[in-house]
């Protein structure tokens, strides 16, 4: 019914330029030419089924698709911009997912009672300026204004951006960021977001999709370890204070404990480092970094709370002087438990298992989340690869997660009615 | 007996300007003004204890305490050089405690049958130029003298290093490597060298002494692991291919090996990378230095064999793709066992417990063991610390080690006797 193999194909063929800034490899950055290219013809293809088109003050882009009323819309959204070298699917697919829900109702000459918007919001993944997800941030009223302007890697400013980007797409935006920050009136209905999985989870399990329960609460720490250095040849093993080793053990520990929590909790140790480092030394301190998520705020503090009353442990027994600090922490971000419901009985009626799953990455529902309640998406990608030019999702899998998204559109109008 | 005060007063003297090139903190580099300075004075204390004084072409300072007889000479040696930020022992305690040694048979008005020479090295610590123990290499004969110039982080080469070294001090030097490459004529009946344990060992049993047994043999490798980047956020503990995790239990398996192999079996990972190296990526690849010692050269084959027999199956376990690359071995310098016996009976002569024990660290007697049979009397310091200005030897300590060489020296008189 909804055309999976098209959306694919619109996302492949915004994958090269003009629609990347960079000639190998897709980088679609905030504001920029590739960024207005894809607006321009992303809007194209919403006109041909039906929408009319506008950009609002923070330079995203919005197709409507009008309702019998004109009340408060659906919203189907997610981003058009990307990470340097990135995959093709990872929010582009969310949009053109969107934009063919409407093409199948707009072909079927059908409409809503509510109208249906599909936002490209343009800057989810921070990979321009130092701040993620400010575009659905603006449109869910939850901007700091007070935030100092961000400037990105060439050293201009979010304003001069805005101003290029307004001349050239001659679009209307604002001038600053207290400009961008109005919530959206009316707000919605709710927020639909189809995204990839990023993770290896569905396709281990060999399911298309799965109805996302929660944007993972997050707790990042620093831990900082001071043991003794000493020479490698010339301190015996019993006598030694090895910073080194006792992060391998609580590296260990991390993951020991993670995968006993089960479900959807994880832990990870990305960033490492081990000082004086060098072949002859023994370190005499180590640094990393841990960052834990579960899908609910308790199950998030508790993991962490296990995890760190074990390296206290660790770091008595080998006499190693350890200082854990909260980098930061971000509540979870539950789904709608009725829209939840409906996507699950959208996915039962298209013969699909239905599987529950937390989404680990941030996305922009998290946002829409302070707006309206909001339902996400997921659809099974190659290896859970993301953000990496292997990024692949399977025509199929798109087109059923199009006729999952349409199911749960008409459930939405029956639940309007009741 | 032999003043084991003023060797350790002299090594403090020599600890600050003019014998130190930078003004906080010790560093006395190989041909350096600071290191002109220090011969001088080291040379005054020679000649005030009855030694005629020389220094040979590659800058070592010698000062010669005649025999009854003209034969080859015992050879008590150690360094004058230091690294940066050094303690002020490491290396001068050695010369310092054979000028007392010296002091004490010149007060005595005694003589061996053989010459005495007391040998200032120069570059045993390699932290001037990238190659160590240049100096005694020279003497030994052992020197590679194809090897290409080193240049010092000043852009300075050896060659005109020694050319200025020679003009200041005055002294006949080699005009390049191959000038002083030249084995010392005749050889040495034998090379004695005391020296800072550097580690732990000695303190922890509470003993003054120890008889060195070999230098350590050492192999050195480094290895690579190639996992799976991912999200952390997204890869869900079951599925993860996480490099730095496979790191961190294959450190804890190095450090559980080398304990349980026991002895003077040490390894050690001093270096640790993980990539990409963020809090919210899972690591895809990782490499690390394995530092393996142990007493002789099978123990040290056998050691590095367990531990890199680990690594795969850990690697295999976590289907992580290895390498280990062996960087560079170092064969097991063992000391004569004639000398130790000597050593031992001088230590228990003193009424201090005997204990052999393995330096996992090099000296120049494992390059002066090419041209004469070593022995190495090892000194508690404390905390086992050293290249470090916390290096802390007593006055006690350096007096016992003064006696112990003194009978050592005469037992080698009885030796030659026999």
């Amino acid at each position: 019914m909804v055309n999976g193999k098209r959306a694919v194909n619109r996302c492949d063929h915004l994958g090269v330029a003009p629609y990347s800034d960079t000639p190998g490899g897709l980088y679609r950055a905030y504001l920029t030419p590739a960024y207005i290219a894809a607006q321009r013809t992303v809007a194209q293809w919403m006109v041909e089924v039906g929408m009319t088109t506008r950009t609002d003050a923070a330079g995203n882009l919005i197709g409507r698709y009008p309702g019998t009323t004109d009340g408060p819309p659906l919203i189907i959204g997610s981003h058009l911009d990307s990470v340097r070298d990135a995959g093709r699917y990872d929010g582009p697919l969310g949009i053109m997912l969107g934009i063919e829900c409407v093409a199948s109702l707009h072909a079927a000459g059908e409409r809503m009672s509510f109208p249906i918007e599909v936002y490209a919001f343009g800057d989810e993944e921070g990979s321009r300026f130092p701040l993620a997800m400010l575009t659905s941030r603006a449109v869910a009223g939850v901007l700091d204004v007070d935030e100092t302007e961000p400037v990105d890697a060439m050293g201009i400013g979010l304003n001069a951006a805005l101003a290029r980007y307004g001349a050239e797409a001659g679009a209307p935006v604002a001038d600053d960021l207290s400009g961008f920050a109005a919530a959206r009136h009316p707000g919605a209905i709710a927020y639909l977001e189809a995204h990839i999985e990023q993770g290896p989870l569905l396709e281990a399990e060999g399911l298309a999709l799965g109805t996302v329960t929660a944007i993972a609460a997050q707790k990042r720490f620093q831990i900082s370890l001071a043991g003794r250095a000493g020479h490698a040849g010339t301190t015996s093993m019993a006598l030694r204070r090895d910073a080194l080793a006792t992060a391998a053990a609580m590296i260990l520990a991390v993951e020991e404990i993670a995968r006993a929590a089960g479900g959807q909790n994880v832990a990870t140790v990305g960033v490492l480092h081990a000082a004086p480092g060098a072949a002859n030394v023994i370190p005499g301190s180590a640094r990393f970094t841990l960052d834990v998520r579960a899908a609910t705020d308790l199950e998030c503090a508790k993991l962490a709370e296990t995890i760190v009353t074990r390296f206290d442990v660790i770091a008595a027994e080998r006499q190693i002087a350890s200082t854990v600090e909260l980098l930061h922490e971000l509540p979870a971000s539950p789904c709608h438990p009725a829209l939840m419901e409906a996507l699950d009985q959208a996915i039962a009626a298209e013969g699909v298992p239905v599987r529950r799953l937390m989404s680990g990455a941030g996305h922009d529902a998290m946002i829409l989340s302070s707006l309206c309640p909001t339902a996400m998406l997921f659809i099974r990608c190659r290896g859970g690869v993301s953000h990496n030019p292997a990024e692949s999702v399977t025509t199929d899998d798109a087109g059923l997660a199009g006729n999952v998204m349409l199911r749960f559109i008409k459930r939405l109008e029956d639940m309007q009615g009741a």
